[in-house]
């Protein structure tokens, strides 16, 4: 499991804040206010998928598989595909098509092919304007005729959704979404389930490290989290800007869910009528110290900082011991792992923080696995959920998207 | 040329504030205490580049260019590359070495062929630490002998560093960088240029559009330019966070050079003593609607938000006019192009912000080619350069990333 270091954040809390904490979040779960809290525990959705893997004719020729969502229904599948898409050969190419670019769109578009591609539409609602505009343009393109070719397309959406009501119309297999899980808490739905357990990928192993963090936190084995969370509400004025500095180019889609499920769900105005919420900014280390650090060392001491590292990233690649006349000044690293390199750079910086009484806290992945990004996920959203108990405000909704949704259709 | 749009920022500037910025800018230019504003005047290394690729034999074999650098020495080349890769069938492949991840640096080595690969290290020191180590490594994968294979390296570093006496010291290529070209304003100094040309793209178009751009400023016809420093800078306390808000996938890379530019020249400690510096933000439309939208609209009023649009994407793919079944809500833009779409997207967005009094600004590209992405990168040069003057800091320095080097030297 991540190990977590949040020196930082060590408070005695009040019994009455934790048990408060603890009864709300029980609350939220109990009376299904939101539905995340309970699936790491469903499985039977894998079951399902390998009968259909198995039974499925045009899957086995499926070498390609089209995710077509936007946002929530996007953002945590690419997380977990970024995190582990170098550590095996996948049987099946995630592509996925979420902006209404017509560039991107026709580079992703012209080479699938009919005969080996399976297309998955992700909409919880069925009206997302990207999602079912691009579904139509892959339908036209791969000739896709929806009595005969059901089987090559799968639909991911909310129970009695319109897009349901389509997928029926044609018997197009269908995962449904509970709709009290919103997007950006439906990784470990039918959302990134069902595209991730067909690439290849151990969602099993996804749900394992999961459930193990859902369990330490009801067990009240972690109570850092509502430490951190604690901090980060009592002091949003001072620090009004939580950057994660995430320390493995695999890490870089996930610091994007991480912006999505922090800025999304904690953006809100509360019970005061006040415009609240922290300012998520994601960082991917090494690269980002030739980049953003030099703001964080010498500007406003407005932000905390969260590094996240990976112990061991199973790949050996030593800096060669090869002796450069006139670029002696680097050797010291001679002979050593890239990992080591990598890894003593992430703490160098935080170090170089810690100088500076920037609040720093360290988030220690064990290796590349399914297992270690299902316990982060997790512990995110967890966290996101605590800052919203304690920020008294709804976390679960997105009022703010709909002005535009709505000039959007005027101006057509 | 690009179109600026900045109702939010017009005010009458006092024509001593005008003056004041331009008698800076201009005593920066020829005190030379920044090389950038005379770089797009300089057309000899195209020449040179010419000739280098008419005459070198390896070179024509060359179908995979390895450009090993970090931070400012190929985040402008990824920007260029990200927005020009789907207009045309590039010549060669650019791969990009950046972080000391070693399941990124493997992933991108092993492909790599010695027949094939030209390796290009971009350093203006010559001892970043990745970048030495990075090139080691792919020096010892591709078995490069240094004395026999000079012509398969060049090397883009700074008049008199490390890196040009081991280039000498074997005869490899070298294209030097003016030292007072700093990292993140060298994009069309030999750092950008040198990979650009040689992979294919109209890199004289580039620099014709920065030169536009340059020459209107220097003609005194950008006063939006110190219109928009001006209300940044007079509202820094009010609106600390600056978000780019660009509409096309095409972009994702350029809001990354963005983000470098910003934060690095504007993170610092001020004359009295105190960290200033906004934070950026970078944006891609229409994805981060479902994302860090809701935060824009509902959280604190403490961002401004500048849109990018491209007026003419070059790709005429429609929303089919496809009439699916219960899924005739979103059908109000069958017909229509995707381009007409996001531009809607961007437009309706923004108003919605407008609504709402956040400042927000348009920058609208004609079209996806190499002169708009050159006006667009001298825009922001130059803004940066005026945000600076009027925050009297030190814009091209960038003290603050030295401690955690030390810290890491200790630990080896």
């Amino acid at each position: 499991m991540p190990v977590f270091e949040s020196a930082a954040f060590e408070q005695t809390l009040d019994s009455e804040v934790i048990d408060e904490v603890y009864a709300k979040v029980e609350q939220e779960r109990k009376s299904a206010l939101t539905g995340y809290y309970d699936l790491p525990y469903e499985r039977d959705l894998l079951h399902t998928l390998k009968e259909y893997a198995h039974n499925s004719k045009s899957f086995k020729k499926v070498k390609t598989i089209a995710v077509i969502g936007i946002g929530g229904s996007t953002l945590g599948t690419k997380a977990v595909e970024g995190f582990l898409r170098h550590t095996q050969k996948q049987n099946r190419e995630l592509v996925f098509f979420e902006n209404s670019d017509p560039v991107d769109i026709w580079s992703k578009l012209e080479p699938l092919k009919k005969k080996n591609t399976l297309v998955i539409v992700v909409s919880k609602s069925g009206s997302t304007i990207e999602t079912i505009s691009i579904f139509k343009a892959v339908a036209t393109h791969l000739e896709l005729d929806f009595d005969k070719d059901s089987d090559r397309v799968i639909a991911v959406t909310d129970r009695r959704s319109v897009l349901e009501d389509f997928a029926l119309e044609y018997g197009i297999r269908t995962f449904l979404i509970d709709k009290n899980v919103g997007g950006r808490f439906s990784v470990l739905s039918a959302v990134g389930i069902v595209p991730l357990y067909l690439a290849g990928y151990d969602v099993e192993a996804l749900l394992d490290g999961a459930q193990r963090q859902m369990d330490l936190f009801f067990a009240k084995e972690s109570h850092h989290l509502l430490q951190k969370a604690h901090f980060y509400v009592q002091n949003a004025h001072r620090y009004h800007t939580n950057v994660v500095f995430a320390y493995s180019s695999q890490l870089e889609q996930f610091v994007k869910w991480y912006i999505q499920i922090w800025g999304e769900s904690l953006g809100k105005i509360d019970a005061a009528g006040e415009g609240v919420g922290p300012t998520p900014v994601g960082l991917t280390g090494s690269v980002d110290q030739h980049s953003f650090l030099q703001l964080l060392v010498e500007g406003p001491k407005d932000k905390t900082v969260t590094f996240i590292a990976v112990e061991d990233f199973g790949q050996p690649l030593q800096v060669p011991q090869l002796r450069l006349q006139h670029l002696e000044k680097t050797d010291y690293i001679n002979g050593e792992s890239f990992q080591t390199l990598i890894n003593a750079q992430c703490e160098a910086t935080k170090r170089s923080l810690d100088e500076l009484r920037l609040p720093t806290d360290k988030i220690t992945l064990d290796r590349i696995d399914a297992e270690q990004m299902g316990a982060l996920m997790t512990y995110y959203e967890l966290l996101t959920s605590i800052m919203g108990i304690l920020m008294k405000i709804n976390t679960y909704n997105q009022p703010g998207v709909e002005t535009g949704k709505k000039i959007l259709r005027q101006m057509f």
